[in-house]
């Protein structure tokens, strides 16, 4: 037995036409939550208190371990970049459903990270069990309040992103990268491997993520544009590279889900090893390409797709100049440190999804052959 | 300068069509070449003289890091379930150009292995060069013998496979998964982690694995008509777990390379995070289905596919009975050991690729946009 835990009007659309729609929307209202009681009010400091007696474990461990399914997976890469660069502990990402079945190598020196909107991914609790059986600490990230994976672990972190309805998972992915962002950022902190300026940076980069999602969002009638210009496209590749890259691979994986066209992600850099085959005067190539340490490189990818005949859609930083020319389509996104751009960079691949999939003519909250939460093996 | 290290002949297609079809057919010849001088005559046991300075090292790691690009990169994903499985250490896959840009944790205490068949791989030299100055071991497979990977690592392995000509890597990939399947059990060995009975057992599934192919290759005549089912489809879905995830990876990319059709991998038990929204009665999906311990969870995954009307092709062992009246089509490989197994499951994979891109009129030896060797960033 489960008590189901919401507020009164969370399952009302409101103003919106589809509950995918009004969550995308929700983004930075819903990770405002996800800061609640968490970021001071100055931005100085980010308190978890989750995770209060665990943290020295996590300082402790050689290895971090990050496991999920899907878009709980993409959340986890995402991750893996950020406690590498900032709290320099090495991080390997699993599949659930990959992890439990091999003989992964676990000890008690490791913690391993589970992340699941729901709590209930049968893949990712039987990664937990596995886990817990091999002595390593074992942490949730969950969205469900009470659910089994909060309950199992030893410790852990709600996304506090309120009920999500559409099955294909916006504002949760949000709120999995908000929190898995501030255990990166004060993990740093404990263990000295961030600056104090660099920190302080980094959460008022993440405190200002809000405020710009809503401009993002503000601006998202352009989406609609866009998306009926490519809506009867069969395929698409999505291209990012380092933070960006889980990002890519997201955008890919809302558009195959509610859509049903076959959008694949790369890491850009892999393009030439194979995908760049693929590339025509039919297929629509979406790359996320803001002004941080990788922009040359992304540039001179799209050089590449453009030279054969490929469609670009590009996500830049505002004010952009260098892409207009270059590419068929523009979404601009503001500027933000490379670190939390994942947060504003998937909304406008979550939108362009949604308004694909409605032009389609597809049920955008419940996509065909998916379910909310995938509770059987 | 660089010398061409070749045998005369080798640029004789022989009796074939194409180099692509001569190298499908060379496996055989070339895994014993790769075996030669390593596994003792009795099969008893395995030498890499090559390794011999560094097994300490390796040993000692805490953490084994593989470096590659593209089909370089499945051959790791293969190695990381080996040398987890078997040798307990843990093992980290990168893609070469996602790793040499970010921060990644690294320090003389790991062990990093980069592959690429050429050795001339831009991204790869890049992140061989990242980690020698972070103080890690570093040690290169690669086919070209004095390439500069071989020539900048500390030590390493040659795949012997013989110069490769067609674009799309097959040969190359089973070579260097077969070294790589070789130091995984050494490795075991001397740390002990394997007992003599299974390092036994393990060496001769090795070493049985060229007649096993030999067998697929000869009755290879039945994919041609499977690909003629399929060479108008538009996608395709590559579904596998465990050590047969990356070869579903591999299967998909031959496919996308030389035939254009998108085709993705995935891991079997992600189906149902994403992509099983494709499936209808248009989409051909490719299941690696061996009977091994997977193998009920694997056929769970192809009922779900044939609920939706998805056209499944099974690759299975010798004799399974029970897919047979699952399924639309099916391809036999030999019965063997699951962590030998890839060696063997690729091959159908492989035909199949060259079989549908030729009946599309492609070019296979050299398909469109694609590089033999990608010696730029």
């Amino acid at each position: 037995i489960s008590n189901i835990d919401m507020e009164i009007g969370a399952m009302d659309k409101g103003d919106y036409d589809y509950f995918m729609l009004k969550e995308i929307h929700e983004q930075p209202k819903t990770i405002e939550e996800t800061f609640r009681g968490r970021l001071q009010n100055d931005y100085s400091e980010i308190v978890l208190g989750g995770l209060l007696n665990v943290f020295p474990k996590i300082e402790a461990a050689k290895r971090i371990v990050i496991i999920g399914c899907g878009t709980s997976w993409h959340a986890g890469l995402i991750a893996e970049y950020l406690f590498e660069e900032y709290a320099q502990v090495s991080v390997e990402v699993e599949y659930a459903s990959e992890f439990r079945y091999r003989k992964p190598v676990l000890s008690s020196d490791d913690v391993v990270i589970l992340i699941s909107q729901s709590g209930e991914t049968a893949d990712t609790l039987a990664a937990l069990e596995l886990a817990k059986s091999k002595g390593a600490t074992v942490l949730g990230i969950c969205n469900v309040v009470g659910s089994t994976l909060s309950r199992e672990t030893e410790a852990g972190v709600y996304t506090h992103a309120g009920v999500e309805i559409g099955v294909a998972s916006t504002k949760a992915f949000t709120a999995q990268v908000t929190v898995l962002t501030m255990i990166a950022l004060k993990l740093a902190k404990r263990k000295g491997t961030i600056s104090s300026d660099d920190y302080t940076m980094l959460v008022k980069e993440l405190a200002e993520i809000p405020e710009k999602g809503r401009a993002i969002l503000n601006d998202g009638e352009k989406i609609k544009a866009i998306a009926e210009k490519y809506h009867e496209a069969v395929n698409a590749l999505y291209l990012g590279r380092g933070y960006l890259f889980p990002v890519a691979l997201e955008g890919a994986l809302k558009l195959k889900e509610i859509s049903y066209i076959h959008a694949e992600g790369y890491a850009a850099g892999e393009m030439k090893h194979g995908p760049i085959a693929l590339v025509d005067n039919n297929l629509p190539v979406v790359v996320v390409a803001p002004q941080d340490d990788y922009y040359e490189k992304v540039v001179s990818n799209i050089q590449e797709v453009k030279a054969r005949k490929g469609n670009v859609i590009a996500i830049v930083t505002e004010g952009d100049k260098g892409l207009k020319e270059m590419v068929n389509d523009i979404i601009e996104i503001p500027k933000s440190h490379p670190a939390v751009a994942p947060l504003l960079a998937v909304i406008p691949l979550q939108l362009m999804a949604y308004h694909i999939a409605l032009l389609k003519g597809c049920n955008v909250d419940q996509p065909r052959n998916l379910a909310k939460s995938v509770t059987v093996e």
